[in-house]
């Protein structure tokens, strides 16, 4: 299911910006009960992204409301929304007047086993170091490719997420995820100043550890610290929290934060889908 | 004009990855006569480009012959390749099978003014770096953010090209173009090993150079060389090559070395069009 303009349909122009240049940002969220879980939050993400890229904002009330459309028909999955520059432009230079592209997609949820939850997941550290980029850092862009060549880093299929790290050797994130980790009773996770993607999930999670006293702290830390810690996991609004069992031969069962985190998690989930 | 695997179209599905994720190359070359320049040059560094991401190799025989057709029926303007990862692949992980997405389209040529070419151009210095990502350097990838960032800093029409430098202070190239300049009789563009496109055109002039004894080196340098140069010029397959005329407050008049690389370009492209 697609909507482009609020119009059924899967065929874009070709000459949009989102394929010509990655000119665009995109979200990624559940469908649970025919709602799209926080998704206000993701629209909000959309337009800071907007905004630092300088592309015309969309109807976001229009745009919401054809998520909550899509949201509603399928039930659940996941929801996908795409928002492009548009049309036009000389080359690189910005189209004016510019008119933005939004698209909006359901797809059939990826069914993770419960094991991951339970027990935990296997982390890949990547060779491919994600480049400094400020005016990048935080936002939810189409140009990708840096984690595409980090998810091609390895096949086997009992590895379930890399571990990305900048060019100081700081952790940033993962492919699709970004990283926690509780060090003498602190949940620590990364500044994301550089490089990476401030999550929607993130953004909960430090929210919830505050709001029920769980010492927490933006703060940057390198692998060392990573493998030395307590308790390390990894969040997205997709997929919730899940424990990291083991970093190459580092191994970790899950600890007593994550726990607290997972089910403070959960429980945000229950309020939001009946909110 | 259009082609998208060959067929005639303009409409891509959203699904597709060059959309998604920007996972794909491109190439642009000028046509004339019904002939697109150094077709088969582009094709070359698509290539290498489909080799370095993973991606699947299109094939190239059927995308040259596209390419062909659409320039016979334009007869004159700029062809533009895509080639793209395809669709499918859950996230970021690579799709198996992958078939790539080919993409053909002609488009108007942008009318320069002929002085640009007599008397050079003006160039702003972008404040936008690029980082650095040896991976992705020297490949015409679809990310194209940090070009649209640095493209957005000036609207000044008497501006024509952006300066671009990495977090070295390096220059690296033009936001749609490559640099060269003239230091001691001797031209040098820089080696594109952490950042930029290795473009056909800078290739070309450093064949051309070498084949007529101007001395050329593939050297790094940083702004205060370049303002200190004795020549500057810019290259891309459209524009050919373009004196610099000012940056800033540094001015310049066309120099010989210029010139000389300005008359092997034109001749080159002449043989290259009667070939």
């Amino acid at each position: 299911m697609h909507l482009i303009n609020g119009e059924p349909g899967a065929l874009l122009a070709v000459g949009d910006r989102g394929l010509q240049y990655g000119d665009g940002l995109f979200e990624t969220m559940p469908v649970q009960q025919g709602k799209a879980l926080f998704l206000h939050r993701h629209l909000q993400r959309m337009r800071q992204g907007c905004r630092r890229l300088l592309i015309a904002e969309p109807n976001w009330t229009l745009f919401g409301a054809e998520a909550e459309q899509l949201a509603a028909q399928a039930r659940q999955g996941v929801l996908k929304l795409i928002v492009t520059r548009g049309s036009g432009g000389r080359g690189y230079r910005l189209p004016n007047p510019a008119t933005p592209t939004r698209i909006v997609s359901v797809h059939p949820a990826t069914d993770y086993p419960a094991e991951f939850q339970q027990n935990g997941i296997h982390l890949h550290i990547c060779r491919h170091r994600l480049p400094d980029n400020p005016p990048l850092a935080g936002i939810k862009h189409l140009n990708r490719l840096d984690q595409i060549l980090a998810r091609a880093e390895w096949q086997d299929p009992d590895i379930h997420e890399g571990l990305m790290l900048d060019s100081r050797d700081c952790v940033v994130e993962g492919t699709m995820s970004n990283v926690l980790i509780v060090q003498d009773g602190v949940v620590l996770t990364p500044p994301l100043l550089y490089s990476g993607v401030a999550g929607i999930a993130r953004g909960l999670i430090l929210e919830l550890a505050e709001a029920t006293q769980i010492p927490c702290r933006i703060e940057a830390f390198d692998l060392p610290q990573l493998l030395a810690a307590d308790e390390v996991m990894v969040c997205n609004s997709v997929i919730g929290l899940w424990p990291v069992r083991s970093v190459v031969d580092r191994c970790w069962s899950v600890g007593p934060l994550t726990r607290r985190l997972m089910t403070l998690w959960q429980q945000r989930c229950r309020s939001e889908l009946e909110s």
